[in-house]
C-alpha cells in the first residue's frame, strides 16, 4: 500500500529463484542410477510437491540451471518439458518457466510436529481477547491521527543522518543517553520524581517493561497484587512469569491496600495511581501512603504505571507516587504509546540505583531494546519543546471528545447508566444495572462496530457489570451513533 | 551531542519544577500545630534531604508557590530565606531559588530494599561479559559506518509521513504487513525457503526471537542443544527460560549431531548452518540431513539462525536448512543487525503455520514488537532494490577487510597461529598452541584496545585455546597494529 501510493514498483510477485539457491535445493547426483533427466524430473517434482518451489516461482533459465548443475542444457530442457506435460510447471515462449498452483499439504501429516510446551500453551492466550478489540471506542488507545507525523519525520530524519556513535551497535542497549537525559529531566520536572539518566532503562514499551520487571524481581509461585478491575496486560505479563495473581480492590479513591488480607505477602504490587485503568479514578494521598506502608511491611516492589498521567481532566497535576518520601521501593513506568503512537514502541523504567545493573543485564538477555532513531527523535522532540506543546494541543482535543461522549450519553441514557467522568485518561466507564448481562450487551454493541469492552474483562473477581469506552477518536457523530447503538442493545438485552 | 551539533538549544539543566507538582510534593496542612512558615521550612528541607528536590532544581517563584498553597506570599518568602540561611537553597536577585548540592543517601538505609529474586540473580549475568566487549575487532559486530544513513533517512521520512493506518496502534504487533511480504519474498528467493507473509513475525531482533521461542516451545528443565563453541546470546536466552544446555560439537563441517548421546532428548536445537558462529564454517549437506533426522527422532524443534548468511566468502550461496525437504520442524531466524545496523532492532522469525498463533500471542504478552517506521523503511528499502544493492556493496568491503586481516596475520604469525579463513561472516578464529593461556593473551590484547574474544568464551566444554576476531571495521592500519599487539602479547605470555 505504501508503495502503491508512492507510485513505486511493488514487490515482484512471481519470484525468480537465484540459480545457485535453486540448484542447491534441487540436487543432482551424477553417480545415481537412471538418467539425469529422470533424476532431475523426480527431484524437481518432489521440490514442488513439498512446497520448496511454491506456486508462482519462476525457475532459472535452462541455460543458467544447466551451467550450475554442470549438465547439458538439453537435459534441463527435457526435464522441464516433462514437468510441463504433467502440469507442474508452465512453459511459455519468451517467459520464465513458472510453478503452477498445486494443492499441497502445508505440513507433513506423516510426522506430527512437536506439541507446544505447557508454558507455550498458557502463553497462547491473546491479551486482546480479554481487553477488547482494536477499533472505534476501544479502551486504551490514543488517536493515531493526532500523531505529529511531519514534525516527527523531521526529527527522525535529523536523528538518522547524524551518527549516534555511542549507540549504533550493541552499546547502550538500555537506551540512548540523550533520551535518558531528556526523560530524567521531564520526569523530575513534571512528575516530581527526581531521577538521573542512569536510573532509566528504555524498552520497547510498557508490556516489555512489565515482563522484564516480573522476571527479574519475582520467582515463580510468588504473588503479584494487581488492581481489580485493572490492566489485562499486567495480568498476562505476571502470569507468564509464573506469578500468582491476587486482587487489589479499587473504588473511587483508587486502589485500597488496606482491604488486602494481612497474611497475603505480595512480591509485586502493580498500580496506576495517576489514572486508574480502566476506571480513570485518581489514588488519594492517604491511599498512596497506605500503599507504601504495605510494600515496606512485606518487602514488596511497587510498579507504578504512570500511563495517561499526561491527560488530567479534573483537579491539578500531582506528583507520582515515586516522588513521595519513602518511595525507595517504587519503580516508575512510562511510555510514549498514548502521547505519540503505540507503534513507536518506546517505554521507560525508572529504577532504584541498586536494580539498574540487574535490569540492564536481563534486558539484554531478553533482547528488549528500542529502535535508536526513534529514541533520538524523541529526545530531540522533548529537548526542543515540541513534546510539551504537542501534549498541550492533544489534551485539549481529548478533553473535548471526553465532554462530547459524556454529555451525549448523559442526554440519552442518564437514567439507565451510572457514568463516571474520569479524572484523567482516554476511557470512561458506564456502570450498568446489576441485572444487565454485560457480555451480551458488549457483543451487541461490538456488532455495531464499536470496540467497547466489558468491565468484567478487567476483573479478577466478580463485580457490577459495566462498559468501558475509549473516547480518543470519538467525534460528535460517533457519540450519537454510539448512544443509539447502546439504546438498541439495552432494549434488545432487557 | 545531537543537539549541540545542530546548533539547537540543549536540555535545560537547572530544572524549574512546575508549581502544581512542587506543591503536591511539599504539602501544607492548615490544621497542623505551629506556624505555617515553620511547617513549610521543615517540609521543604525534608523534601531536599530525601532527594525529591534534587540539587539544581529551580523552585517556583514565591508568588506562584504562595498562590498554589493558598498562603500569603510573605510566608513562602520567610521559609525560602530560612532555607537559604542554612545553605539548602540559593537565592539570587532576579533568578529562581535553586537547591544547593547536598550529600544525601541515595537509598534509605533504615529499610533495606527487597532482594532480587533467584531468577533475577541468574538473569543478572551480563551477556557481554561472556561474548567479548564492544569495540575494535569485537566479534559479531558490523561496521556502523557502512550504514546507508542518507538513503535510510529518506525511506524513514517517507514511511513516517505516510500513515501506516493498519499498524499505528496495537494491530499487527507481529509486524507491518508490507515488511512481512517483502521478507517472505526475499527469503523465498535468496534462501530457498518458501514462506508466506503470514508465517513471519517481526521482533526487536534475534535475541528477542530466541527468548520468545524458548519460552513458547520448551518447558523449564527441558534440554536445549547448542553449538559448542556457539553463540552466547542463545545460551543466555535458553538458560533464562529455565532450560538445561547440552553441547552440539562443531568441526570444519559444522555442527555434528551424530556425536550427541542417543539418550539425550533435546526439545530445542540451535544451529547457525550458513556461517557457524564464531568459527565461520558452513554445515555440509550430510550434516544438515543428520540434523533433521535427529530432530524428527526426538520431536525437537530446530532453530536455524541464518545471521551473516548474506556474507559468503567461499563457495556459492546455498539454501537454508529450512528450505530442505522434511524441514517442517525448522524455525528460521533472520535480522537486519549485521546488514544494516544492530540498533534498528529488527529481526524476524519464519515459523511453521501451526506455531504462528501461539507465537503471536506470546509476542504480545512479552511486549516484543519493533518500531513501525523502521519496519516501513526496511520494506521500502527491500522493495525498491536498495537492500540488495547495499548488500552487494558492503560484501565487497567486508571481503577486502577479511583479506587484509587474514594476510597480515599470516605474514606476521603464520608459524604460531592456525588461522581459519571463514566461509562467511564477519569474524575469524585463530587457534593458539595448546599450551597458550587464552584468557591472559586475550586480556593483554584487549589492553591494547582490541576487543577480541577468547574461543573459550563461546564454549560449553573445554577445547583448544583460540582468539576470535571481528574484522568488520579492520583497516590495513588496524590489522598491522593488531598483528604487532598480538606479537607483543604472545611474547609476554610465553
Amino acid at each position: 500500500m505504501l508503495l502503491k501510493s508512492l507510485g513505486m514498483k511493488g514487490p515482484v510477485w512471481g519470484r525468480t529463484m537465484e540459480p545457485a539457491v535453486f540448484t542447491s535445493l534441487v540436487r543432482l547426483d551424477p553417480q545415481a542410477k537412471g538418467t539425469l533427466v529422470g533424476q532431475l524430473y523426480r527431484n524437481l517434482s518432489t521440490a514442488v510437491r513439498e512446497g520448496h518451489l511454491p506456486a508462482g516461482t519462476r525457475l532459472p533459465s535452462t541455460r543458467a540451471a544447466a551451467a550450475h548443475w554442470g549438465v547439458a542444457r538439453n537435459t534441463v530442457i527435457a526435464a522441464y518439458e516433462l514437468l510441463a506435460s504433467e502440469g507442474v510447471i508452465s512453459l511459455r515462449q519468451g517467459a520464465a518457466a513458472e510453478v503452477v498452483p498445486l494443492p499441497r499439504p502445508r505440513e507433513s501429516k506423516a510426522e506430527p510436529l512437536p506439541a507446544l510446551s505447557q508454558r507455550g500453551q498458557s502463553l497462547s492466550r491473546d491479551p486482546r481477547i480479554e481487553t477488547g478489540r482494536t477499533g472505534l471506542m476501544s479502551p486504551g488507545e490514543p488517536d493515531p491521527a493526532l500523531f505529529p507525523a511531519d514534525d516527527w519525520a523531521l526529527c527522525l530524519r535529523r536523528a538518522t543522518r547524524l551518527r549516534q556513535s555511542d549507540s549504533e551497535g550493541y552499546e547502550n542497549y538500555h537506551g540512548l543517553p540523550a533520551l535518558r537525559r531528556a526523560l530524567a529531566d521531564q520526569i523530575t520536572r513534571h512528575r516530581g520524581c527526581s531521577c538521573d539518566a542512569d536510573q532509566i532503562l528504555v524498552t520497547p514499551g510498557t508490556q516489555a517493561s512489565l515482563t522484564l520487571l516480573a522476571q527479574v524481581l519475582a520467582d515463580p509461585g510468588e504473588t503479584a497484587l494487581i488492581e481489580d478491575p485493572g490492566y489485562g496486560g499486567a495480568r498476562l505479563a505476571f502470569a507468564s512469569a509464573g506469578l500468582k495473581l491476587a486482587p487489589l480492590p479499587v473504588d473511587s479513591d483508587g486502589a485500597d491496600s488496606t482491604l488486602v488480607a494481612p497474611d497475603l505477602a505480595p512480591r509485586l504490587i502493580y498500580v496506576t495511581p495517576s489514572t486508574q485503568y480502566p476506571t480513570g479514578v485518581r489514588m488519594t494521598l492517604l491511599r498512596r501512603m497506605a500503599l507504601l506502608d504495605m510494600a515496606a511491611r512485606h518487602g514488596a516492589w511497587v510498579l507504578e504505571d504512570d500511563y495517561d498521567s499526561e491527560f488530567v481532566w479534573q483537579g491539578r497535576e500531582i506528583a507520582a507516587v515515586a516522588a513521595l518520601p519513602r518511595a525507595e521501593r517504587v519503580i516508575y513506568l512510562g511510555s510514549a504509546a498514548k502521547t505519540l503512537l503505540p507503534s513507536l514502541r518506546i517505554g521507560w523504567i525508572v529504577a532504584p540505583v541498586s536494580l539498574v545493573a540487574p535490569l540492564r543485564a536481563a534486558q539484554r538477555t531478553f533482547g528488549m531494546a528500542a529502535n535508536v532513531h526513534a529514541q533520538a527523535a524523541l529526545a530531540d522532540f522533548i529537548d526542543t519543546g515540541r513534546y510539551r506543546a504537542h501534549l498541550h494541543r492533544i489534551s485539549k482535543t481529548y478533553a473535548a471528545r471526553r465532554d462530547v461522549l459524556f454529555q451525549t450519553l448523559g442526554a440519552w441514557h442518564g437514567d439507565r447508566l451510572r457514568l463516571s467522568n474520569p479524572h484523567g485518561g482516554l476511557q470512561m466507564v458506564a456502570e450498568l444495572a446489576p441485572s444487565a448481562v454485560e457480555c451480551r450487551l458488549r457483543d451487541l454493541i461490538r456488532h455495531e462496530g464499536f470496540a467497547v469492552a466489558g468491565l468484567s474483562d478487567y476483573r479478577l473477581t466478580p463485580g457490577n457489570p459495566g462498559l468501558v469506552m475509549g473516547f480518543a477518536q470519538t467525534t460528535p457523530r460517533h457519540a450519537r451513533r454510539f448512544a443509539k447503538a447502546l439504546a438498541a442493545a439495552l432494549r434488545a438485552e432487557s
